[in-house]
């Protein structure tokens, strides 16, 4: 596996030996207590991060969104979600099992809604209508080539949703790609929503894990649906470990991830018959769309995995490449190149 | 009431003085027990129409078509809508919070949603992904107009659906204004979905009720569901006399609402200011677009109400026009005057 | 049918001539509009005689306990219910799929819990229990034999539950009957419940319908939810016709069954191999052990058929008889001659 | 922390340094992909002890629990439960919550349900009963004190499972306990039950995780369940290689804390005040009843820590003290004495 150049995803990284060692030296206790002092520490790490009252450790960004969801949401209510979101696409359909809710979907322009959308899609108090009782937003935004939303986009679309009442929550899996995209402490961005999720895996390495934020009110609350849901866990501290270490050491890196999944965009963007949203290619996520070069993207994916080189296919035309800390530039070149060769083969 | 000119919607129909006489002679039995002889004959007589194996007597629209998604889902599935459809806007959220299905919202041109968008949307089997569980038609369209799925549309939609194995449930409120308007008899209709949803009430003019008419085995599943809502009535054959002379004696009037409706749009979009899509107006439903007139929906339905017509207004431009048997061409004309005199007084 | 001697129970009851009379003349509208004045007139009517802000119309008992329990709890709740109560037993699992609540049951005394029994299963603040946020009691008790919860214990149940800041349902199918028996007003037995349902079909004869009463918040709550459950009708009029009567003319008779019920519970009683315990015939329903008999529920309902009584009957050896408006003196001194008859055989 | 006594739990031990040696060196990959070598081998070791075709890691006993549950049920559904047990107890209304199920409560004798209520228990068809979808059982039962269920009762109770096509899971948390009692593999018991779930932390000390053992396809569709909860982690390799050494180390001494725990139980049982059942003492778990020491759980807890010994209080006057890999004989002394002066400090 070592071998392969893994452009699936930023999921795949591998944790750090920095992350190993400090996991066999993590003091750990029993978290349903409350005695695991290595969570306590992230979580509080967490907070100060994010600028929120608390925070809480969740074992995947699909447990936190989950969890954010089904804390701020009643069943029959309405949220409002990008029409091509993570939490609409990827999370197999937990929105209408665990929360019993229907999504208002609006189409964003490269994942980002425009407030006046979301504010016409607030429904009014009618016997007929559901509740809107929640906005949430994506930043990065994966589906859309991690995307990042525009500082002044952000705070409209919360001055819309604190006027109607609505809360905010934010799938920032990726929110310190956005973070370093824009050049601003994460908290700037936090500071727009009244729940953020972040990951501590994908471009930060840790091997499992995501954290929750928000007021100290709205984290007691989620903590029992974490429990219900089996995110209860009890020596945790091993994970939390990695996690410090993904928060103190490897948020700084990130860049070099962009400039790579530039770098890869332009080479790729260069190559007849790809074609590449410049303007998308913001973070570490590249999105081509290869209908010019004649296959699929399960043709393009088997046939660089022979190249030593994996990337996530799929039965349409839209072909995605992530960036991360086990991707160095000398990778991308490769990659570009097998593209090509890939190409001249086509021909 | 009686002197209003009332366009808000069917629903506002009365009953027939036949169907008065109906329910005053009705022989009733305990349905719950299955013995209430005028409820069987109902749904004997619905089947029959509708060309199915079997049929149910519902309270209301929104309980057949809940029924119906509850009868073809599991919680966790995704179910396709038509983006502006019945079911997501005015049925309370019902579908995450009784189903726990999300909806896939598709946007439809006149309210009919093209099958090559449909079997786009039809997911992939993935671990993160929810499973298509079924299709939704609305058959005419309410929001879109009373428009029509047209004949070809419908068969395609059906063979998509086949194809990948996705049952098809047909919100038909008003199926039978279809059917006046296609010049063809119902069970045509009903012939491409699994589940066909009708009103009794609206156009037909009984007084509460409406039919899910499926398999057989469809609807003894769907009745323990009925069961749970509080559907399973006791002496319904009272509703039930009404709902058969509604199937006996009301469908065939159907198109004098429509030209009525055709009437009245013709009479509306003359009038500077007001905007109609004359191709939407194939059944009993008008909706202006009055950008132009300078207010929005409710304050021309308040200087409506001051001449004795009741409309819905509404916050936005959009506002609908419905007949019904309690409207005959004499109101049209008073309806058109009335709205002339109005622009001019705003000008 | 007209025949038959019907002990299944009251809920086979047919309308009175003068409830067909009242529903023939019913002036009707919209109620999803608020508009028909003849629902309007038995919500108030009934809000009235139950001494609550509010009442509101629901198509069954099971249609307005589950709103209740809808709008009395989240999620994920605890709720505290009697063993053999016709919520947990009856109503298709309701709670479970419509609140997503879990029972806890505690088992009663002739149907009645004991309030020490209840506060001790309300549950602590702790991050493994759910929250307890009902307690539900039934007044008369179905399954128990139509037993009445003596006020003080209604008193002291209540106090149990303000002490801990939860809510009392009273499911009252049969608060009427409940209220012959104990001779006071239904309002006495209704102020100890802060929401309470009770049939207009049953014993007091109207064909379709309840009514769930509290204070106007709640109604106002319960409305969405009934809407959702395709419970918001359109001319219900029809048959809040009947259940005006119903209240009016149907309440005060029913002393009449108790004491034909007693008739009959005291000729059973000396048949031998037949047991009742006598203590629980209070009000309209009898339930007999017939283990003596060597016979089970369904044998003997068979039995009894051939000789144009009709009984629920059931695989085991309890078997329930319950008057109502359709049953006279001679009716039961031929039931009782009918099962000598049979035991005789039997022999 | 490190030098109390702690008898709150068997989930408060810590993992061994042989674990996190495994998880230092643990090869990990990203088991969303079903890519990480650790998790398989797990996965795969754990299918093989316990005679499965298959098995999944999951993040606690609740997550797996809940995960079978809502594999094996639809919502609406009745499942039944012996009244104590750790399901309907301890998981925060999750089977309500995430499985729209009722629980009919079963009160077993010392934890173990007889298979004729079991039996008496499971619905009928008919319209107004919920379906009775899954029998669970506790083995061994924690509230009950650690008892096993008898090899022979747990026979007939799938017996009476199989004969009316009902499924069974067991909550096998501490299954390896049950075996070591019973002195059988742990396969033999787990063929009674056709999904199993048990705890890798607790008795086995590894910090994080358990597993759900059923057939190839049961597991499929629990995985998806699993993901939407959340538990579908990365690099989960880590936790795994402390579970291997879980499953290949830490089975085998189990019955080092079954004699602690008698001990324990027979030097309280000998303090005056303090009454035990000792036919429930057959694990790692002791129950005792001090009601006659005249202080509630509370108080004991709160002297015990004073003088270094942990113990879950609680406002009644049952008190549970846990063995485990943390507790050696010296511990147990101790307690004991510590107990006896707290005894005499009451006098």
């Amino acid at each position: 596996m070592a071998n392969y150049i893994d452009l699936r995803s930023d999921t795949v990284t591998l944790p750090t030996p920095e992350m190993r060692e400090a996991m066999y030296r993590a003091e750990v206790g029993d978290d349903v207590y409350g005695e695991d002092p290595t969570v306590r520490r992230l979580e509080e790490m967490a907070a100060e991060i994010m600028g929120t009252e608390a925070a809480m450790f969740v074992t995947s960004g699909t447990q936190g969104n989950q969890v954010c969801i089904m804390t701020h949401t009643q069943p029959g209510d309405e949220i409002i979600l990008e029409e091509k979101s993570h939490i609409f696409t990827y999370e197999v359909g937990g929105i209408g099992y665990l929360s019993g809710v229907q999504a208002r979907l609006i189409p964003g322009k490269r994942g980002v809604m425009d407030p006046s959308d979301i504010e016409a899609a607030i429904r009014e108090d009618d016997i007929h209508f559901p509740r809107t009782s929640l906005i949430c937003v994506e930043n990065t935004h994966n589906r859309a080539g991690g995307t990042v939303i525009p500082m002044d986009t952000l705070e409209k679309t919360y001055e819309v949703a604190k006027k109607h009442g609505v809360p905010v929550h934010m799938d920032g899996a990726r929110i310190f790609n956005a973070a370093a995209y824009l050049g601003v402490p994460v908290r700037e961005i936090a500071r727009y929503a009244d729940s953020v999720m972040f990951c501590l895996s994908k471009g930060l390495c840790a091997p499992v894990g995501s954290i929750v934020a928000g007021s100290r009110d709205f984290i007691n609350r989620a903590r029992k649906f974490r429990k219900m849901l089996g995110g209860g866990l009890r020596q945790a501290g091993f994970l939390a470990a990695a996690g410090i270490v993904a928060l103190e050491k490897m948020t700084g890196r990130l860049k070099e991830d962009h400039e790579n999944a530039r770098l890869l965009a332009e080479g790729l963007n260069s190559i007849p018959g790809i074609s590449i949203d410049m303007e998308t290619v913001q973070t570490n996520i590249v999105i081509c769309d290869i209908t010019g070069l004649g296959i699929n993207g399960n043709e393009l994916a088997g046939r660089l995995l022979e190249k030593g080189i994996k990337i996530n296919g799929g039965s349409g035309c839209l072909v995605r490449f992530v960036t991360h800390y086990g991707i160095d530039k000398n990778d991308i070149i490769k990659t570009v190149e097998a593209v090509k060769e890939i190409t001249a083969e086509l021909k």
